[in-house]
C-alpha cells in the first residue's frame, strides 16, 4: 500500500471518511479492553499451579543448613533462595540478598537510604542542593517516580537497539559530580524488549564516575523472560557485576530481580545483588529495618523449582503462552501499518512490552482515541521522565494480560485510531 | 530469709564463699541456655501446623470481592486481612493498611518518610535542626535503634505500672515543638509486660501537641498475646484511635500490629491503622514504594483462622505453650530473691518478657557473670536508650524460647549471679 505521506489530499480524505465510519462501528461494539498493564494473564498464573503445594504441614521447614523458616532471623535470606536467585541474574549467591516481594520496593529503599544517609559514608543525597539521575528513555515509569518523589532531577537518555547512548552518559557520568546514579533495564528492557550489547555493558563497567557515590541501578526485571524457545531468539547479556569488579568498579553497580513474573506477581520474592562494600552499607540500615523477610516463602520458591533448570523450564510454559499475543499484535501492526510510514514498531525476543513510536505529535491523541472506543492503552508519555514525551509519539503496548483473540481486537482498534490521528496531522503539515 | 542489707560484713563474706562454690559448680556443667530472644519457640511455631496447608493449589484464590491474590495490586491489603488485623488491634477496618512480614519495617518506613518528606506536609524532619521522641524505659531497643539512625535525639521517659509519666510527656510534648513523636507498646509492654491504664491512653489522647507533626508511635505488638485464660487476668486497653478522635486528635497516632508472634515469626502479615487524613499520606508515598505487598499471605492467615474468634482460640494455646515458661522462672526468682532485697521483677499477664530489676550498678555484672557460665541474657541497658541504662539495673528476661525445665536451669544460675554481683556492691558500699 501507498504511504501516507505519498498521497494527495483528496486521497487522504476520502481514505480518512471511510475509515471514520470504521471507526463508529468499532464503537458500536462496545470494546473492554485494556493493553495498559505489565501484568500477568490468570492463564500465566496458572502454570505455577502446585506452587502453593511445595510447602506443608508435613514438609520439615527447615533449611540445609538447619534454619528453621518459621521464626526470626536471617537478614539477608536463605542459602537456598540466595542460590536461585544469583543462577537467575547470573551472580555469586554471596553477592545477593533476598527480600520481600518487590524489586521495586528495593529500589525506592535503595534511593530513600541513599537520601537519608548517603551512599558507602558520602554525603547523603537530602544535605546537597542538586542530585541528577540519568534516565534512558522510553523508560519504566515506576522507576522514574522514585527519583521525582525524592526531588531527584531526571535527565533523558535517548534508546537505541544496542542500549543508552552511551557517548552521552559517559559524558554525564564522567563530569558532573551530581549525577548519582542511572536507570537501567538492561535484558528485554521496558517498553522497547532491546537488550545491551556487550559494548555497551563493557563501557558502562569502564565509567569513570566523577561522584564517588554514582550507582548504576540494574533492574534485570526479565532475566529469563524469553518469548522463543530458539536459542538465537534469546537475548543474553554480560554479567555487569564481574564486569564492573574486572573494570576496576566493583561497587559501581546495584543489579535487581524478582520473581513477580515467575511465579505470582502477588506473592514473590525479590533480590538485590552487589559488592561486598554496597552489601555491609546496606545491611547497616537493613538490619534498623527489619529482623529479617518473609524465609518461607523464600522457601516455598526454592521447594517449587527446585533449581535454575526447574526455573528455566518453567519460564518456557509462560514464554508458550505470551508469545501468541504478541504474535497476534506484530501480526495486525504488519499487516495494518507496513508501508504506510505512519509508525514503527518493536519485535522483541522477550520482555512484557511493544513500543510503538508513531509520527511526531500523535501519541496523546491516539491513546484518547483508543479509550473513546473502549481500549486502555498506558498513557502517552509515561515512559518519559515526568510524564513528558518531547516528541509525544511513544506508546507502549502491554500483551501480556488479554487473550490473543483480545489482543487481536485491540489491535486492529488500535491501527485504525493510528490512521485517524496520522491523516490529521499529515494534513495540518500540508 | 534475711535480707542481704541486714547482714553483717561476715555474713556476706561466708555467703558469698559458699554461693561461688555453688557457681563454679554451675560453670563446670558447661549450660548453654539462652534467655535473650524474644522469638517463638519451635513448640509454639507447632501450633501454627496447618497454616501452610490453608492454601493449596485447589483453593480458589480469589478474595470475597473477586481479586486475583495472585497478580499485581491493591496497595492496601485485601478486604478479609484488613478486617483480621484490624479485629486484632480493636479498630476499623478502613483504618487499616496491611502490608509485609514486619510491622517494623513500617515503623522504619513512617520515620524514614517523616525524615524524607516530613508528616502530611509539615516540613521534613531532615530539615530541621533538632528532632526529638520520647522513649518510654525500659523499653523495646529495636525502637529506640530506629530513631537513633535517623539522628533523633531521644528522651527517656520512666515506666510505671499504668504507663509512662504521663506528667513529663505532657510537659514535653505540650511545649516543646522539636519533639515529634513517641514509641509506645501499651499492652504487656516490652519488657515490663504492663498495661496503660485507661487514665494514661485518656492523657495521650487529650494531649495537646505544639509540633503539628507530633505522632503517638502505638506499637501494640502484644494485642492478643495473654498468658491466662482467666479474664481477670487478661489486661485490655482502650483504643487509641477513637480516643484521639474523640480528644480532637484524629491524626495524631499511628497504631502498628503483626502475626509474627501469631503464626510464623518469619512469614506473617503486619498492618499499621491511623486516620483518613494519615493514611492518604502514606499511600502517596507507598504507591511510589510498591506496586503491592504480598496478597497470597494476607489470604493464607485469613483462610487459616477463618476470623478473630479463630485467631483467639490460637493464641490460647500459645498461652498454654508459653506460661509455664513464665512460671518457672517467677517460681526461682521467689523462692531464691524473696524477701533478699537485692532485686525486683515483674509478674505480667501477657507478652513475651519478664523484667528484672537488680540493685543500681548491678545489671551488666550479672549478665556477664550469667554469659561466664553459659548463659545468655539480653544485652544489659538495652532496654534504654543508646544502649545505656542510668542506673545500670534493668535485666530483659526472655521465656519464650527454652523449655520450661531449661528456663528453671537458667534461673538458677540467675539467682545465683544476682546474690554473688549483690553483695559485692553492697561490700563496696559498707
Amino acid at each position: 500500500m501507498k504511504s501516507f505521506k505519498e498521497m494527495t489530499r483528496e486521497e487522504l480524505l476520502s481514505l480518512k471518511s471511510q475509515l471514520e465510519k470504521e471507526y463508529e462501528d468499532a464503537k458500536g461494539k462496545g470494546l473492554k479492553l485494556d493493553m495498559s498493564r505489565g501484568k500477568p494473564s490468570p492463564a500465566q498464573l496458572d502454570l505455577s499451579k502446585g506452587f502453593l503445594d511445595a510447602l506443608s504441614s508435613e514438609d520439615t521447614l527447615k533449611t540445609e543448613d538447619g534454619v528453621d523458616t518459621r521464626n526470626y532471623g536471617l537478614l539477608d535470606g536463605i542459602a537456598e533462595a540466595k542460590k536461585l536467585m544469583a543462577d537467575i541474574m547470573g551472580v555469586k549467591p554471596e553477592s545477593v540478598i533476598v527480600c520481600g516481594n518487590a524489586s521495586l520496593n528495593i529500589m525506592f529503599d535503595t534511593v530513600a537510604r541513599s537520601f537519608s544517609h548517603g551512599v558507602n559514608g558520602e554525603t547523603p543525597w537530602c544535605k546537597l542542593d542538586k542530585v541528577k539521575f540519568l534516565c534512558p528513555a522510553p523508560g519504566y515509569d515506576r522507576h522514574f517516580r522514585i527519583t521525582e518523589y525524592f526531588g531527584i532531577e531526571m535527565i533523558t537518555i535517548p534508546m537505541s537497539p544496542e542500549g543508552p547512548d552511551m557517548d552521552l552518559v559517559e559524558k554525564y557520568v564522567n563530569n558532573d559530580e551530581t549525577v548519582k546514579g542511572i536507570w537501567c533495564v538492561p535484558k528485554y528492557s521496558n517498553p522497547q524488549g532491546y537488550s545491551y550489547s556487550d559494548e555497551t555493558v563493557k563501557r558502562f563497567a569502564a565509567l569513570k564516575p566523577a561522584a564517588k557515590d554514582f550507582r548504576i541501578f540494574w533492574d534485570n526485571a526479565y532475566a529469563i523472560h524469553h518469548l522463543y524457545a530458539e536459542a538465537d531468539r534469546q537475548d543474553e547479556i554480560l554479567d555487569i557485576l564481574s564486569e564492573c569488579a574486572k573494570a576496576g568498579n566493583p561497587d559501581m553497580v546495584y543489579e535487581f530481580s524478582s520473581t513477580s513474573k515467575v511465579t505470582y506477581a502477588g506473592g514473590g520474592i525479590s533480590a538485590v545483588a552487589t559488592s561486598d562494600a554496597n552489601l555491609a552499607w546496606i545491611k547497616k540500615s537493613m538490619t534498623v529495618q527489619t529482623i529479617g523477610y518473609d524465609k518461607v516463602n523464600q522457601l516455598r520458591h526454592v521447594r517449587f523449582f527446585k533449581d535454575f533448570d526447574g526455573v528455566k523450564a518453567h519460564m518456557m510454559k509462560h514464554a508458550d503462552s505470551m508469545r501468541p499475543k504478541f504474535l497476534a499484535v506484530l501480526d495486525v501492526l504488519e499487516k495494518e501499518l507496513g508501508g504506510l510510514e505512519i509508525g514503527s514498531w518493536t519485535n522483541p525476543n522477550g520482555g512484557y512490552f511493544i513500543s510503538f513510536d508513531a509520527l511526531p505529535g500523535c501519541a496523546k491523541a491516539i491513546v484518547a482515541k483508543c479509550k473513546e472506543a473502549g481500549v486502555v492503552l498506558t498513557g502517552a508519555g509515561a515512559t518519559y521522565p515526568y510524564g513528558k514525551d518531547p516528541e509525544d509519539k511513544n506508546i507502549r503496548i502491554a500483551p501480556s494480560f488479554p487473550s490473543p483473540e483480545e489482543m487481536a481486537q485491540a489491535t486492529d482498534l488500535f491501527v485504525l485510531c493510528v490512521k485517524l490521528v496520522s491523516i490529521d496531522k499529515i494534513l495540518e503539515t500540508r
